[in-house]
């Protein structure tokens, strides 16, 4: 008998022997015809898999991000079986399961794929899948495995076995088809109902561009139809929302060639939004005792060997920067915190003049290479919403909560409702990762935790992920289509006040160093916008768009009239613009649409004659006419119901 | 008979040989009192040099820089008579006159020169002053000018005789004195009535560390003892206002080594009074139909290839940075124009929607020699409050004087009321050091011209001035103590449209180039706030106060009605806050005055009564006690005053 503990802490006895399913069925016949994969001792393995052992089990099924990851890898065998159907000459690679669906590298020879072959892909798949036929491991010699492929004269499969060790290789048969595979599948091929393959792109073998280019087919597939359905909605509103495609639409910036890649040019509209959401953070953060300083966005190498950035980063950056003087080196800042380490040792503080804050919307460079290069989440430039808060330890744990307020305060201003947050630790077993004592990463991680606590926010622990000079806490969003985003980023570092010697003077008349804090709510100005068009399609909370309020005049004669609206919205800070050109009301009505302003006025004959305006909202629906008075209460209202005061 | 032309134009007839001196004693014996120097068809001479040709004469007054620069280069001879009466064994090298005053380079030898001993110099110098010796030149030949230093043993003087040509070679004697000399000296030492040697510092001779170090004194002299009393006394007050004194007892802003030299670190309240100043203009841009955009501090070297910088400055400049990729350069960028043609180069442009005018506060990086560095005037960093307009040709007289417009309106509101303009034309000579053809040149120059006359500027034309890119018109500004700053530039461009082939649609559809203009009223942040700290002596106008008002608590009893009325004050938009230390009323004054709040507020029991206030202003005047009601009117009229609405 064998002991199986499940992860509700329960213990069941059975035979040696039994499956991973079979124990399943023991649960419920119900949750059994839901399971999909099965991990036991932290090992992947078959649900069919005979349990020799007492141990851990976990049973997954398609709810799981690992049930998910078993479904999609059987569906690459799937859909390898049928290139091998339809196309004989074709040789296989490699074929992994990835955050959503699949694909396979596939060496099609003399022929080529294109998006019309998809079809019978997916029909021959189908037609596989509903054979109901069973993924089942076997051992192979590593000398058997070789003559297989090399009767089939497939050098990839070759390649890939010569490295492996006898005695560890193993193949996963399913219908007439097998392929070398470490394992991990669903029961069968029958629980994939959907299926859809999405692309090909070029692959070179083993990510070199020495080696021969492959073509990789990407696919995805659903246990029910419904869910492939909406997954392919939800591709085709992401592509809508794309924030490089809507960036270009709204004119909000754009890249030169000639300026360089990845360094964003902020367009008119583009730097008016960003300026009014530096506003509205600066406004909260004065609240909340913050000042504002400018530092310059280069500084002498020194500073950047004293904080440790050169060593940790000199070489993968923009490279110095000489001078026609021999000896002077400055480099590019790639973060603030060495200025504002400078600031606050321009000056001797006692305890009583703490917590220092210093915010900064400070733009930092730091190189990429082009091709991590995307649009404004993955740029060479950015600015971040910086801040240093120096303060006692004794101020850690409240100045830590006061910041979690304004993140709050941020994120909901701005329509992200969902979020979790994650607290990151090092990993005590690889402490030469890190810079700083154990005692005072110790005494930071308590205080991140203990605020998440104190705040209820939904938190999670990654241990291992915390920054090289000091533990965090980050702001995990989902947006409207149910993408993670890392937003927001809370710091503790003991590390820097050490390397700046930074001090001030306690009660005790001594000296003794702060603790510092490092925090950016929107994390960046270009990935926070990036991701707040993706989040709203554009659509902007009211008082954030570039243009809350178009006048559309129905024809020339009521031009003036138009003018007079505009003045008077003017005069309640209403930001609008009239539309007077000599195109029909539906054209201008169509143009303001795709413009996503919220509030459409429109002015004709009617509206002149009773000092009115007609309002159309942005998506169509109609307010009627009404006073110039009344509308603005209503943008009012709109407004105060987004954007909270703070405190 | 000799034809003498004088500056207004009449022409009188003298036997040849007329001395200047005689011409002014025949045009009025009055102004021939104070005739000091002369010029003689663009040449300097002496006042007493025989006239043997036709030609034109100026003659100079104490009031004519060319009169001061011969009555300063009169003085060093008489400074060098004293020194060598005083230390025999001193050897002179030379001695200019300089925009305020004179030196002389003299190898004291085994003695040395220290403020106790200005005293004796200066009454020697007035002794011989007195003796009223005229200053006669003569001619030597090189054999005896040399034996003449060789047997005084002055290798100073023989090095610089060595490198004259024989026949070229002139002296001047007053008293018992000789010395080297060019020329261009008032008539006698008698006119200098009053001196005072400055200081005295280290110079290396011909200004080569190499070389040996010799003692430079510094002195000034003046016609009258008034002037000279009135001149201490302005040195005495720039050092109080001494922006780099007042910056860090104001804590504006500071400077760190490690970040590096000329590289400006703003504390909070100078960044909160920078960013006063940026809204302040922001306002004004605004309503002038400005766009603001932001772009990177960087940009590729290809960028500045197309603009034309590079090979203008890139030797001299902080040298390309390169990345850990192969072939890739960026450069800090030295201007903004460049990335704002990008902007404008984002989408075509018809001539319906120009004039496009982009603005941005973009901080740019210029190398300096660290010797060249001072202060915030000086920098190797620094924020232009930059614009670039781009308009069609018939637009720019036009946009031209709106610019003008801008400026004057920003000199305005920060009490700059005394300043003139400069036209800096190119200088016709020598084509080859501009870029850009001759046609488009004049239309430049012209279209500037026109808007200095129609705007009713005081201006004067300097040939040889304009950019490398274009003319240009800046603002010269007299400060508080008298002194020029150059502030403001406008600059008209038709050179980067070509670099960048920057085009509009005309009315004929076909391709057009605008014209664009460069301009910013401040100049840059950084000098302009240093200039502003030094004319205003840190008292700036109400409406730019970091702090407005101070509240002083007499004693800890009235701290409370102290907050009340701090935050009466927050509600009408003072900027306020609250002296409640336990320190007596008297200290608390002293402190806001070194502060230079401009309102002290004071609250004891009286004021707390009647809930009132009592008021005091910076330098002493007492307001009388009032409600806050009260006093915010009075704050609200001063800042009217002051600040007036932009058109």
């Amino acid at each position: 008998m064998i002991d199986i503990t499940l992860p509700d802490g329960s213990v069941r006895s059975y035979d040696e022997g039994i499956s991973p399913m079979a124990v399943a069925k023991d649960i419920s016949e119900g949750f059994a015809r839901n399971v999909i994969s099965a991990r036991f001792n932290d090992e992947t393995i078959e649900t069919s898999t005979p349990l020799t052992t007492s141990g851990a089990l976990v049973l997954y099924t398609w709810k799981n991000p690992e049930g998910k990851k078993a479904f999609w890898h059987s569906s690459s065998h799937v859909l390898a079986q049928a290139i091998e159907e339809l196309y004989p000459n074709a040789k296989l690679s490699i074929g992994p399961a990835i955050e959503n669906g699949f694909y396979y590298d596939v060496d099609f020879g003399e022929d080529s794929l294109s998006e019309k072959d998809f079809k019978s892909i997916e029909t021959k798949m189908l037609e596989i899948a509903r054979g109901k036929h069973d993924f089942k491991m076997r051992a192979l010699s590593k000398a058997d495995a070789l003559s297989l492929y090399k009767s089939q004269d497939n050098t990839y499969k070759v390649e890939l076995i010569e490295n492996l060790e006898d005695g560890t290789i193993t193949f996963c048969d399913h219908s007439t088809f097998t392929d070398l595979c470490r394992g991990g599948h669903i029961p069968n091929t029958g629980i994939i109902k959907a299926i859809k393959i999405l692309s090909v792109a070029g692959a070179y073998w083993r990510g070199d561009e020495n080696n021969k280019q492959l073509t990789r087919v990407y696919g995805i597939s659903f246990p029910k139809q419904k869910e492939l359905t909406e997954y392919l909605e939800l591709l085709e509103e992401a592509k809508k929302r794309d924030h490089r495609k809507l960036g270009k639409e709204l004119e909000l910036f754009t890249f030169s060639q000639k300026v360089g890649q990845g360094l964003p040019l902020w367009l008119p509209k583009g730097a008016a939004l960003r300026e009014r959401l530096e506003n509205f953070l600066k406004s909260a953060q004065k609240k909340a005792g913050y000042e504002m300083v400018i530092t310059p966005h280069i500084g002498q190498k020194e500073l950047y060997v004293t904080s440790g950035h050169y060593a940790k980063y000199g070489e993968d950056s923009f490279q110095p920067i000489h001078t026609p003087n021999e000896g002077e080196e400055f480099l590019l800042k790639p973060m603030n915190c060495p200025h504002h380490c400078e600031i606050y040792n321009a000056k001797p503080f006692s305890y009583k003049e703490l917590p220092k804050r210093y915010a900064e919307f400070g733009t930092v460079y730091r190189y990429e290479q082009s091709g991590e290069l995307h649009g404004l989440t993955r740029v060479r430039g950015f600015t971040q919403d910086d801040a240093h808060i120096f303060c006692t330890p004794d101020q850690l744990d409240k100045e830590f909560k006061d910041v979690i307020d304004l993140v709050l305060y941020v994120f909901g201003s701005l329509g992200f409702e969902n979020f979790r947050a994650q607290v990151s630790l090092r990993d005590p077993d690889t402490p030469e990762k890190y810079i700083g004592n154990v005692e005072n990463w110790e005494k930071a991680e308590q205080a991140i935790i203990n605020a998440a606590k104190d705040k209820g926010l939904d938190y999670v622990i990654e241990t291992g992920e915390a920054a090289f000079y000091g533990p965090k806490l980050d702001f995990m969003v989902k947006d409207a289509l149910g993408r993670n985003w890392q937003l927001g980023t809370i710091q503790v570092d003991y590390n820097l006040p050490e390397r700046f010697d930074l001090t001030y003077k306690g009660s005790d008349n001594e000296l003794h160093r702060p603790v510092m804090i490092h925090r950016a709510p929107f994390g960046s100005m270009e990935r926070f916008i990036a991701i707040l068009l993706e989040h709203t399609g554009g659509n902007f909370p009211l008082w954030l768009m570039p243009n809350q309020v178009i006048i559309l005049s129905i024809s020339e004669k009521y031009e003036k009239y138009a003018e007079k609206v505009l003045n008077l919205l003017e005069n309640h800070e209403i930001r609008a613009l009239a539309d007077n050109r000599n195109e029909t009301i539906g054209r201008k009505i169509r143009d303001a649409e795709m413009n996503k302003i919220p509030y459409m006025l429109i002015v004709g004959e009617n509206e002149e004659q009773d000092n009115k305006i007609t309002i159309r909202q942005h998506g169509g629906e109609d307010l009627g006419m009404i006073s110039v008075e009344a509308f603005s209460i209503i943008v009012d209202n709109e407004i105060k119901r987004t954007l909270k005061t703070f405190k």
